[in-house]
């Protein structure tokens, strides 16, 4: 039998159907999502919590002459399904399938390219402005979660989107529950268990005016009561909306559609920002991923009929995000300064274990990158040791408190960025190959890349002995499958290492690309090429003594990285080349100066030549 | 006669002095400070608004133990008399002097370092994080603007300290102004003026319960006028950090020290975080600074008697940024989609007449670097072109935006840096000398940089026409006194120019150096060396045509930027030259890998070598 899904080519025809209709696409969209995510991973929960909002919106908004701007991004499968990219949904996440976030390239529905949070209220502002500029009259929408609500760029939107009294919707999807359990005194304000002192104190003076009143104390206590109830009812959690200049409604049932698609009707009409308070459920729908939501959150292919989680690989090694948090407690464990701190990321960079062995040295601030970093320069003030642990591509919020903060007091401060390299399957918003241009040029920072997992823990070693700032990046995924270290031995700051000798060329790596330069050189040792191969594992300081000594002796330089090519780890070596008077051929094996999409981290690296064959192939033109 | 503050070499010596004391030390400081500041330029009206606050912060709390961070710092200046900085106070923001900042290696009283807007809450619940771990006892005490409120930040660090429930301080220094008017609805917090629609809703359901109460209606009104009283009393400014979890205490007047001394020794007894409301007037005691406060912000020298600021030189060029403002207007004149949007230095940024003429295509966001940009990018999906008006150094907090909401999606925002290069006296703070490196490397973004104030009309032509990311970035000061353009025509995107031809080597430059690389052509044509001078001009992309032409048939190529040597143009052209095989040997000028103190922006390049005789230095260690 046909679904009533299939029949929707464009979300114009939800609005045709009716309340009976509509409650089945919500069904139909359910199965499509789960048997999909069961098959490729993705964002689960999320994206079964908002079906119904999802639903309403379109059916009573009409895009794309009306944006809706969907924060993060995660949220947006059912979105998806509803405008046109059925056949597609197939090939979610996999390398030239659709993306898991929206992406204006991908649809006209997609109206803003999301995977960062909390830029929504930002963006859908931007677009109500240029609107009333132009003189249109179309519908603005941002669907921001109650976690994104964290990160101060969402307050900054709201005080500016306040300030102008724009004709705008933001809708709080408000599940109590963002990738980490929520963090911050503002999740009191949704809670609605704010305790105001000037409340209790409004409370007092009342209750005494009111037994003043001779007579009749007891009826107006009685009066009072319902006033306290009323007031509390304000209080929270319109009041901060409303402080900001929204107009606040809700909060509303967000799995019921006859009230969501009424109260989206009304609030269309009202002429400034309106926020719309809508509670969700993350999972919605699917039994495993109600009972599991942080495990729900982003997950890997699963058994639908089980929830059981697939095993990921026969790959016996541990990842890089275990050896990082592991080591870590064994770290704080001797030394009493060390403090981690992460952004609503604990169990994404293995810190479950840390936050609970020490709980008092343990801080996720929510999604506040910037907060972070300056947190830490703060605990460094006090003689502490914090390690700021963020994937790669989200350190990128807090570039000026790295700089500002960090660098130009030369704090002890440590940031550890997970996900460093290209990611996979979520694709150019989260892919960290940035880091090394972003962070190189900033005075008395250290930065490292650990070739393997043993690396990463001796890097760990170094960093915490280390008096300044310190910075390393690790990928995504496992290890080599090495032993771990019992006694964790410091490096030596600005060494590298000679893994290889070879006088017929040179080549240099950092990170991932150490094991594939590695490859390479046995392939060329086959057709007579013997390289040499340097782990650089300083990106700063360079280890410029090795480096130069051998550069000097051979016939050309090949660098390798999983970085943007300008200014990365090969530029550094240029950097010092030329101004050592080396006139060695240098060739730069990195990610071009373009976007890279989604895929496996295999099928891009082969894409990008970020491997052996690629080395090898660079290797083949010089000689040629 | 000997004042009291010159017998003030330690802050703990203002615990003993009286009320009346610690007034004339109130005045002796005012009297010190507009005397240098009229001397040397520097911030005046904010560190004359908080005297009394600083004297009674020193009186009550005891620094070093205690921990005060200045938000912003530009009002720290009373702070650093009654800190043992007397002596050296003359020396105020030049060369060797003392910074216009807050240091930690200028006194172990200066906590924290600063520049940067709305730090101080996040370092300051980084120090009271890290007192709480080593079971220490000392104060923090974070003080804080009204318009560093703004930024997201102060956000996350307020939801954070108040969910740690920390023991600090937060003084919140409200002088309703900031930089520019305050921007943004949460000003409607401080001012008192909110009016909620739930409490609207609430006052009438109040007034209905009461009607309903038989014979007794009219006391009952009564009593209610008295409620609503005491309800508006508690719903703002309080309600928004009470939500947070911090104890609110105010406002209280900041210029009478008695009350503040008093206040500050009850709040310091508080178990948890409070915000301490106080209100100040910017510029207080000197009346040319309290009748002008924007222009007394930031000033320079100027007759203390007067109040008339000194002519600043006797070049009658017209500033970058006064250029950059009358070529915006020119351009939206002519294209309705141009959109103007600054950071809360409209003023700084030359946009106030823009904001007078076209009062709908311009936005002042309030301190909110990450919410102006995204917020632009909002407006290119509608089509406008908007141009995002921000100092060099403030950019640094944009960087994720740029790279996830602009360039990824390859919008056509232009991001306009003034102050970019070096600044003087702001010092490190404030140098505008990374962007070249952490702009470079992100994909779709084309960079430009002019030489002069005509070029950057030409540029801002270009930048209005082109269909994607585009920066330029121009510096702190006067043009070169050239007749500015009637008809603007745009340049070829990725075109430097052959500004002087030779063939005994190259010199390539962006920006400022242009014209000392042309200075020190004609210096080393005297010695009979004749090097060719290219204006490099695109940063990204290189003029890779131009460049590669002539550096093929040199013995050498110098090239001279304002921006750190790591990643920045200069390592342009060696990849460039790398990946075209070219083994032409290159020397790089610009700034090397340390933080760049303050001093006249003349002094630091010469100190620098960023000059035509740093050029030529270069030059001579060649030929050698």
């Amino acid at each position: 039998m046909e679904t009533l899904l299939s029949q929707i080519k464009n979300p114009a025809e939800l609005k045709k159907f009716d309340r009976l209709q509509l409650l089945q696409v919500a069904e139909e969209l359910r199965k499509q999502i789960v048997s999909t995510v069961a098959t490729n991973g993705g964002h689960l929960g999320s994206s079964l919590g908002v079906v119904e909002l999802t639903i309403a919106l379109h059916h009573v908004f009409s895009t794309p002459e009306d944006s809706i701007v969907w924060d993060v991004g995660h949220q947006a499968y059912a979105h998806k399904l509803l405008t046109g990219r059925q056949q597609e949904f197939a090939t979610l996440r996999q390398l030239g399938g659709i993306s898991g976030f929206p992406k204006r390239n991908e649809s006209e529905h997609d109206c803003f390219g999301v995977g960062h949070s909390s830029t929504s209220i930002s963006a859908a502002s931007g677009m109500a402005a240029g609107r009333d500029i132009s003189g249109a009259e179309n519908k603005v929408i941002a669907v921001i979660g109650d976690g994104s609500l964290t990160a101060g760029m969402a307050f900054e939107g709201l005080n500016h989107a306040g300030h102008l009294k724009q004709k705008m919707i933001v809708i709080l999807n408000d599940n109590e529950m963002s990738i980490s359990p929520n963090v911050g005194a503002l999740s009191s304000f949704l809670s609605r268990k704010m305790t105001s002192k000037s409340f209790l104190r409004f409370k007092k003076d009342t209750e005494s005016i009111l037994g003043y009143v001779p007579g009749i104390g007891k009826e107006l206590v009685n009066i009072a009561k319902r006033a306290e109830e009323s007031i509390k009812g304000f209080m929270t959690p319109g009041m901060l909306f409303e402080g900001f200049g929204f107009d606040y409604f809700g909060p509303i049932d967000g799995h019921n559609l006859d009230e969501m698609i009424e109260t989206l009707q009304n609030v269309a009409q009202i002429d400034g920002p309106v926020l719309l308070h809508v509670m969700t459920k993350k999972g919605k729908g699917y039994e495993p991923a109600e009972q599991n939501q942080p495990k729900f959150h982003g997950v890997g292919p699963f058994n639908s009929e089980t929830g059981v989680v697939k095993g990921s690989s026969t790959n016996a090694a541990v990842s890089y995000t275990k050896v990082f948090g592991d080591t870590l407690i064994d770290l704080a464990s001797k030394d009493k300064r060390v403090i981690a701190i992460t952004a609503a990321m604990a169990e994404g960079t293995g810190l479950t274990n840390f936050s609970e062995k020490f709980p008092e040295r343990f801080f996720d601030v929510g999604i506040a990158e910037q907060h972070a970093v300056t947190f830490a320069a703060g605990l460094a003030c006090k003689g502490m040791r914090p390690v700021v642990t963020i994937y790669s591509t989200f350190m990128q919020r807090a570039y000026d408190q790295i700089v500002h903060d960090v660098c130009l007091q030369n704090l002890p401060v440590t940031f550890a960025m997970d996900r460093g390299g290209l990611v996979g399957a979520d694709g150019p918003t989260h892919h960290g190959v940035f880091d090394l241009s972003f962070l190189r040029h900033i005075p008395n920072l250290i930065f490292a890349i650990p070739r393997n997992e043993v690396e990463l823990q001796r890097i760990m070693k170094t960093a915490s002995l280390a008096d300044q700032p310190f910075a390393y990046r690790y990928p995504r995924g496992n290890g080599k499958g090495l032993p771990l270290l019992e006694e964790n031995e410091p490096i030596e700051i600005g060494t590298g290492e000679l893994l290889r000798d070879g006088n017929d060329g040179l080549l240099i790596a950092v990170g991932t690309m150490v094991s594939e330069a590695l490859s390479a050189a046995d392939l060329l040792a086959v057709q007579g090429v013997n390289v040499a191969v340097i782990d650089g594992r300083f990106v700063k300081p360079l280890d410029s003594k090795l480096i130069i000594s051998k550069a000097e002796n051979v016939p050309f330089v090949v660098t390798a990285e999983e970085n943007a090519l300008q200014g990365g780890f090969g530029t550094s070596v240029l950097e010092l080349l030329s101004d050592a008077g080396l006139a060695v051929p240098v060739l730069r094996v990195g990610i071009p100066d373009k976007f890279v999409e989604q895929g496996s981290q295999e099928e891009l690296c082969s894409r990008l030549g970020l491997d052996a064959a690629g080395i090898v192939s660079k290797v083949e033109n010089i000689i040629k």
